[in-house]
Formats: structure tokens, sequence, C-alpha cells
């Protein structure tokens, strides 16, 4: 499995994603599952992985072979970015059809993408591509989107992030998402990609690679854990009627 | 959906379920998906039941009958947790097949079990039965289980539940983990149903159902929120490598 979050929030966008991959736990490996493109000055497109790894790399590989041919549409000619998420779209719609001869065949080749970037000229968006080739956009009432393995790490951004969250805080609510979700689910792994995006920018952020003995990740993963662990133990204990 | 979760600790057994039921989101209910049966001084039986609402009723409905007609086996009739935990896995299997033809139609009946309790003379005991009619039972190491919606409120369970914790505090984990899916997942829902087994008390404990105007339940609500806010806000800033 997998586990991907992308954020679309007032001063940029953030980016994480896992990179471990399994066709049974015997055969676990370690693959990229967040990808950029960028013309510097002009656009920055990040692509986020989830599912049938033979599906996503096809689709990655479609996208830059399109560009490598200079073939139209490309990811670096497309006019916005609601454009670009058409393209994607119906690049994954076409490798799953690909391989697939009838419709209830082509769950299993399944997978699911996030979209996030800028083009100049237009304000930053952030796409849910679902395996049909279809999509949801990011929006201020929702600013976060997970593929994979979204539950545990959930309820934390549920609760703390919000449109207006800086950048800074934002990484840090996704880094303890991550640490909740590496806890509990062996199918998601270290190491861990994560890209920060600063609105208007027009960079070229290269991101981190977060491995195991990263430092910082290290840090709020214990300190969370003591964070909460100190505060279960300051919540009252149960009312009598919890005892009948 | 729904989610239930049942710990064996050292000093007894906790089960929290949801009430929650829908068949598509335009037709959600309130059902009981906690029963006890208990013998005073004899024998304390808990059932929480998941899925197929249809399944889980007939199962209970069958169990039920079968101490209404004094039919062996019964509940109260079998020796000791193991052959109860086989009474209630063959019943599920049994209702699982009297309703569909083949085995692919099966998953659409499907439900599963946590079963858990005291006989006299016996260790406490808890059981995960799967709709195959087979089971595994919580052990010192894995002193909890749950079905339904579990992924949400995982997390925290792993970071703080120990066979060695108290009664008290595996209730009040229990209740924040049950906060957690509330907030994030619709299909869960109020009230709550919750009860406290103090080992070899074989009492019968009527248990407590939780509405969303339980005081208790708001308060431990409002000040895991914020602990878990001002937690977030505590942990360091990213070091300059999480920004290149």
């Amino acid at each position: 499995m997998t586990y991907c979050c992308a954020m679309r929030l007032k001063d940029g966008l953030v980016f994480i994603s896992d990179t471990r991959t399994n066709a049974g736990v015997d055969h676990i490996s370690v693959f990229r599952k967040l990808y950029t493109f960028a013309v510097e000055g002009e656009r920055f497109i990040t692509i986020q992985t989830s599912g049938n790894l033979a599906t996503t790399q096809a689709v990655i590989g479609h996208l830059k072979n399109q560009l490598d041919l200079r073939q139209e549409p490309n990811l670096y000619s497309v006019n916005n970015m609601f454009e670009l998420a058409e393209l994607v779209g119906h690049t994954l719609k076409r490798v799953i059809a690909d391989v697939t001869a009838d419709q209830q065949e082509q769950s299993n080749y399944y997978c699911s993408l996030l979209v996030g970037g800028q083009i100049r000229g237009e304000e930053m968006q952030l796409y849910n591509i679902y395996p049909q080739g279809n999509f949801i956009s990011a929006t201020d009432d929702t600013p976060f989107f997970q593929i994979g393995e979204s539950k545990y790490g959930k309820p934390i951004l549920d609760r703390a992030l919000r449109y207006d969250t800086s950048l800074s805080d934002a990484l840090r609510y996704g880094l303890v998402s991550f640490d909740s979700t590496l806890r509990s689910n062996v199918s998601v792994g270290m190491p861990l990609d994560a890209i920060i995006y600063k609105k208007d920018s027009f960079a070229f952020p290269k991101g981190k690679r977060i491995y195991e003995q990263d430092p910082y990740f290290n840090h709020i993963s214990r300190e969370w854990s003591d964070i909460l662990r100190q505060g279960l133990n300051t919540l009252p204990d149960p009312t009598e009627d919890y005892w009948q």
C-alpha cells in the first residue's frame, strides 16, 4: 500500500508521500511515489501515486514520453491546471484500459493520483484524480487530499489543518499524520518524500527525502508520543456512571 | 458502518460500540451492536457486531432462541469460552450460508463479531470471529481487537494501550479512539455503548449508553482537542533542509 497526502493552503502547497510498495508481505520495495515536473519561473507540478505500481509507472512514463517527444498536449504545453488534470486523467484511464479487456477486471489495475501545482497567471490547484480519469479539486473548505492508507492519519488533519494554516505548521501536522500511519500499518514505510512549494514562487523545490534516522522526524515522532501519553494521563477519570 | 472495540486487560474487559447503521447515506438508524448475556456469579458474555445488520440480528436471534428453547449447545451450557466462540462462529457461518447460494455471493452478507467474557473456573477471553466462523483470541501482546471502521482510532490504541493498562485508563483511551473516529467518519455515530467487566467479579454490569450530550464524553472530547492543538504547536519548526 501507500500513503500520500497533499495540501493546498493560503501560502502554498505541501506534498508528502511514503515509498513502500508491496506485492504480498514477502515482496516489499522502495519506490518513489512523488514526482515533480517544472519549468523554472513558469510552472511547478507534482504528481503523487497510489495503487497498482505498473499502472502508476506507466502513467508517469507516458507523461514523460510526451514531454521528451514533444507530443501535444503535454505537461508543459497545457494552458492551465484544469487542462493538466484532464491530460493526466485521460492518460491514467488509457493505461488501465490498455491492460484490461472488461470493466470488471479493471479494478485490479486501479490507481489514484494527486496532482498539484501552479501555472503562471493562475491560482495554485490540487486535484484528486480517480482511476476513471475524472477528478475533484481541493477548496478552501477542504484543503487537503489523501490517497492510499489514509484513515490512520486523517483524524489529526481533520482536527488541525485549515486553509490558512502556515506551511511550517502544515508540514508538521503532515509528518505527525505520517508518524501515526507508519506505526499502525506496516504497508506504509520510510523513507518519505516531502516537498513544500511557496505560492507564486515558481521555483523548483527539490524536496527532502526523510530517512528513518532523520533527526527532525525522529524528534517530533518521540515528542508527539510523549505529548499524547502525557495528554491521555491528564484527562479526568471516568465518572461513576461508566462503571455501572 | 460501525466501530466496535474490545480490550482484554490484566484487570478486566472493556467493550465500546457505536450504534449507527446505514443502508446508504439516506437510511441511517440507531441499532445496538453490543449485546450481553450473563448468569450472575457464573458467566458474563458480550457480543459486538459489525457488518450486515440482518446477519448480525439473525446471529443474536438464534443465540437467544437456543437459550429460550433450551437447545443444546447454548451460550449458558457450553463448558468454556472456546466452546462458546465455536458456537457463535458456527451460528454465524450457518446464518450466512442460509441466505446465499454460492461462496461469491456470501461477502454481501458478511459480518464480524467480537466475543468476550469469563466463565467461572477460566481466564477471561476475547475472540475476533470472522464471517467464515473461525476466530482468533486476544493475548497479552495484542490486548485489543477492533471491527468495522477501525483505522481512524487505531493509532491512539497502538501507542497507549498495554495489557497492564488500568480499566479506567483503558476506557479513556477507548473513548478518545471513538472521538477521533466520530470526527473523521460520518458512518460511525453516537450514542455509544460501553461496558466494563472487572476480572473474576462474575457480576452483570449494565453498561452505559453515552449520548451526544454526555458530560464526561464531551469533556474529554474537548480537552483532547485542546491537548492535540497545543501539542502540535509545541513541536519544533521543521529544520532548514525541509525547505530546499
